[in-house]
């Protein structure tokens, strides 16, 4: 698996009147974790269109164990599952300091830029995911 | 289980530049469907908060099928599952005329409004969505 | 002018930890008030970017008077000034029962759907608004 | 007058189906540009809201020029206008590389936190701004 970490502060717009992130804010967070992550991987979104490739979601969840508050900066950690098969799988963690917040999870499909017809995960794709994994090893 | 039908018109604001429902959007589409179901049952916010009573959302979930776009004019379907337990479970459908673009599901605890700290859902409540369902049955 | 209202409910996604409406999210009140107008005067999204125009914002602002908060069924009263020139311009006010809450503007500038490149408003859109502003005198 | 200087990427959640960032996000990207030069002035929302102070937003405008696209890493400018009086008034200049795209203004009102009644800016308040305005001279 390869693993990422990055920051997200929480603005006046994440909360809502109950003084927390709304629900919904938190895949947002996880878009920045994934942009980030696959950005450091070489594959910016930029890289995949240019490739003909798009990652449009599928599926996703989230557990919320604890609230996130304004102005607090939160540490969102990605993990992409490996092998990447004819889907990819990517979990996040939200914590603030040492304590968990959110979990989750986001699947995505392949497809082409134009149309969105679903295809294989290019080998392209795969190298370069296999090439950082390894050198994390 | 309860069942209700409301529905929403896709703004720019919801969509990105894949030209499509941006993901999270769907949850807020599940708040609507989810606040004007429980406001059918006498549940509106305010009652519930006068009564002391929170639903924060603890988990959810979501299956995009098919996406929705611009101007589409949607049909949420929000499913209460009954009995309600120590948490509460709605599944929602989100559909375009007989298309089922996006399934998806949100659990809530119940908590006081001050502190947010966990209760047994208040017998009152559990009264009102019995009285519901035994009136649609 | 031209004149039109439509009613928005203010949901949680939509308030901030203040407990009331989140300041930019009154420009998304305006785009469903201005959107329904135009799709009233038989000018939706979809039928002018079938002629080949886009409508995109240049400038905007609002002043908030008192906030709106959480379930507020709110009136959005749009008005399209007239005559329509090189740009066009609506203001806009949000209402609470017969209180003002916050008023606003939008000027939109004329262009092309293909490359959004400048462009004069087309006759027949100059023509179906004056169409109907006459029916309204 | 005081100028601060931040940068906020753009994801995927900030554009519309034109392929730009929706207007309404350049009031997102203000309120980090304002948060943070607050904060370098020790003068973050915690530290206003513990001494009993708030600033809502009354007023704003924004002319849009050129729009930002996606995955931009935009530069936002703040400059707080000096003397602070009865209002506090903020522009900003969303800047990619160095293109101008996009300037704006915010007005804010002095309030207390319980109640939001209106207030003076407190001494505080307008000592430490001035303390800060004359460190940069």
């Amino acid at each position: 698996m390869i693993e990422h970490s990055t920051t997200v502060r929480v603005r006046y717009r994440d909360t809502d009147k109950m003084g927390v992130v709304y629900h919904s804010v938190y895949l947002e967070f996880f878009e920045t974790g994934r942009t980030e992550m696959l950005r450091d991987l070489g594959l910016s979104n930029a890289e995949l269109e240019s490739r003909g490739v798009m990652l449009p979601l599928v599926e996703y969840s989230a557990r919320l164990r604890r609230p996130a508050r304004y102005d607090d900066l939160l540490n969102v950690e990605s993990t992409l599952r490996l092998p990447v098969a004819a889907r990819m799988t990517i979990d996040y963690r939200v914590l603030c300091g040492d304590e968990l917040l959110v979990s989750g999870q986001t699947v995505h499909a392949f497809t082409t830029v134009d149309g969105m017809k679903p295809i294989r995960p290019p080998r392209e794709f795969l190298e370069m995911v296999e090439k950082a994994a390894s050198s994390l090893r």
